[in-house]
């Protein structure tokens, strides 16, 4: 099964420099087994185009190798941070990717301004508050993912209905069911991001959609009462 | 007959990707045959590089399901009330295209800011005004079409003149003589947003171009005196 | 020696498409023979992927056509126009490049902001005012040509120096000793002006380069003293 | 040995046009061979697509050719002179890539901004000066070396841990420890400089990252205590 789990990890890997979202080896795809609690990850530096099965590190929730002979990638503190929180989710992608990144370099969380954002993201997409020096010297990554988890908490945001944020002065994390549905996530949280940067160039003042239509349009693809795509 | 309009739908929908309008399995194409009254449609939520042409959906102007084993476009009746209102227009096209999106988004009608536009669209392309939640409860894609008929309706404009518009807070339709031509009229109105964006950037007063300059470029290429192209 | 012109007319009508100039059918490229007067064009609305070389359009300066079944350029007099005023160029571009066209549309001329501007356009590239009724009922495309051969003389602008100008709400003309060279420096102006907007997005005050440093730039690269490149 | 540098300085200016930073034959790549002071470079005006391994010229670093029999770069004094100022870089590039070259046309250096920008340059990418009209008299290529080496002087900064600038009214050069990472760097500042335009459109107010996370992204992947990559 760890050898499906490797397969989905290296294809989501590979499907970041397919939709323009990574440059060089920025970025990384996780995925996890919940029943052995077992994550795959990139190892760290690694190209996209050298990129093979056999690079990709296997860990445990507490970040302990148990396969692979390369180094995990630098953010998988992070990654496990989420996993732990967040039982609901199975894959977690980080990008560099310009869009998204403009408004993390911003500090502005993306409101909802259309119906391509509601679709996937039940609300504003949360931006993190910016790190103290002590949390960086504590444990950069894992306290990158602990900002992640406190904004969640604070918000009252539900990881399954808003699967990314961002983080102040970096970079998005998005997440999914699975690595393949991160990445999914993180291509849509990358072009709402571009479509609100030129909303906002054209109406400085636009406010967030209607509830009800954020409603319609999230409601219609997620959860029982969905009606779009087949069966 | 119908076999060459789902041929024709699924060349138009698969133009989509190739034009750079859709990601994912966003946007959708359909075309009628007036002669029976059927529409053909794209299925729902179906990735175009798996789209057949046995995939389409054939539907009367009712929403009955003629022929088809997958579930229509979830904006089908969308599509089935500017059929019933335009019976100039043969083909239709939604897309969440970036440039388009990002006006639509803005809650704002894209200006006739000079000849490319134009060439395509005589005026204004309007953006509607956003749903209440009584119409978004009551029938949502419904509603939709039935507000870009009202817009139409209280601008007194031509859907054969004016082949598309935005929806506010949501994204653009465009349509045509037949599939291909509303794909067509698609790409143009996303260029022409893109474009405005752009100009308003430059000159945020900028004003439409003069009216003899519109009919001029719009009236050499359409109408009984056109002159572009070949006979 | 028409047939090399015909062909060297053709691969700069391709080059168009492949340099990201053009949608569709837009654009036009033609070239003179100075010897015997004969202009050849693209013909008009044909699509650049079915283009043939005896597609072309061959015409003398008063526009009588003398050879090609099909109608040429609806833009035709308005190339006629410019080889009749510029005795020195040898081959024209119109595109409706977006980056280029968005200046048009906003009626601003492209301030020489660097050194790439520098080292092609020697000075402001202009933009003309709009035209007048009068002047489009009296013939839209010549007086689109006159219009460019007005401003020219009122800013005592040299074609050579400055091959290319902007066409107030409508798109750029470029060109140069030949169709490869005006296709050229329309590649040139559509990356001028998308630079020239993010700069002005960065620096609204932004002030043109030294005329010294645009001398130098554009000196170093055209002219007897010229350095750059091989001889 | 040459020949292995040769083919490095080849390779890394054809790198150039497939990560999309160069038009037609603008920008140029060096390499130097500190053992023997020679430099490998880039021919004036020879296209991407037609050079030749043999077309590189090998000079001094007083400027005196080697090898070759083409003209090099006309910016060859400019890399001849940073090769002399900064004995820590092994090779440099410049080109007029459209984001760096519009922060350059600004006159704005590009403040870190984000963690993107933290990885690679050790702090605000600087710009220089403009050039006085005796300068360029003097010798423009060569005082454009200058005044690079003028603004690192000024600024305290160190080459290695800000591989890059921007020449104001012109575009970026970056360097590394060779040709190759001197066109990773090119690549960074490119897509860090346009990151910034977005971010200050979407946050004209924006501060530079704190300094605290700025180090502790440039030195994670820098210096002693890396522990970015693979060993």
């Amino acid at each position: 099964m760890l050898e499906r789990l490797k397969k989905e990890v290296l294809e989501a890997n590979l499907a970041l420099p397919e939709h323009g979202l990574v440059t060089f080896t920025w970025g990384n795809v996780s995925g996890i087994d919940r029943g052995t609690g077992l994550v795959v990850i990139k190892p760290s530096g690694v190209p996209y185009d050298e990129l093979q099965i056999d690079d990709l590190v296997v860990l445990d929730l507490d970040g302990n190798i148990v396969e692979g002979s390369l180094r995990p990638s630098s953010d998988t503190p992070t990654h496990l941070a989420l996993y732990r929180a967040f039982p609901q989710i199975g894959g977690i992608v980080h990008t560099h990717s310009p869009g998204a990144t403009s408004w993390a370099q911003a500090g502005r969380p993306i409101p909802a301004l259309g119906t391509t954002h509601a679709d996937y993201f039940y609300g504003e997409i949360p931006c993190t508050r910016t790190l103290s020096q002590e949390e960086i010297d504590r444990g950069y990554e894992l306290e990158t993912g602990n900002v992640i988890i406190e904004t969640f908490e604070k918000e009252g945001l539900d990881p399954v209905a808003m699967p990314g944020i961002l983080l102040s002065g970096h970079a998005p994390f998005s997440w999914g069911k699975n690595a393949n549905q991160a990445v999914h996530n993180a291509v849509v949280l990358e072009e709402v991001a571009k479509m609100a940067l030129n909303t906002f160039t054209l109406n400085p003042q636009i406010k967030p959609i209607d509830q009800f239509l954020l409603d319609k349009h999230y409601l219609r693809k997620h959860g029982a009462n969905a009606y779009y795509g087949q069966k």
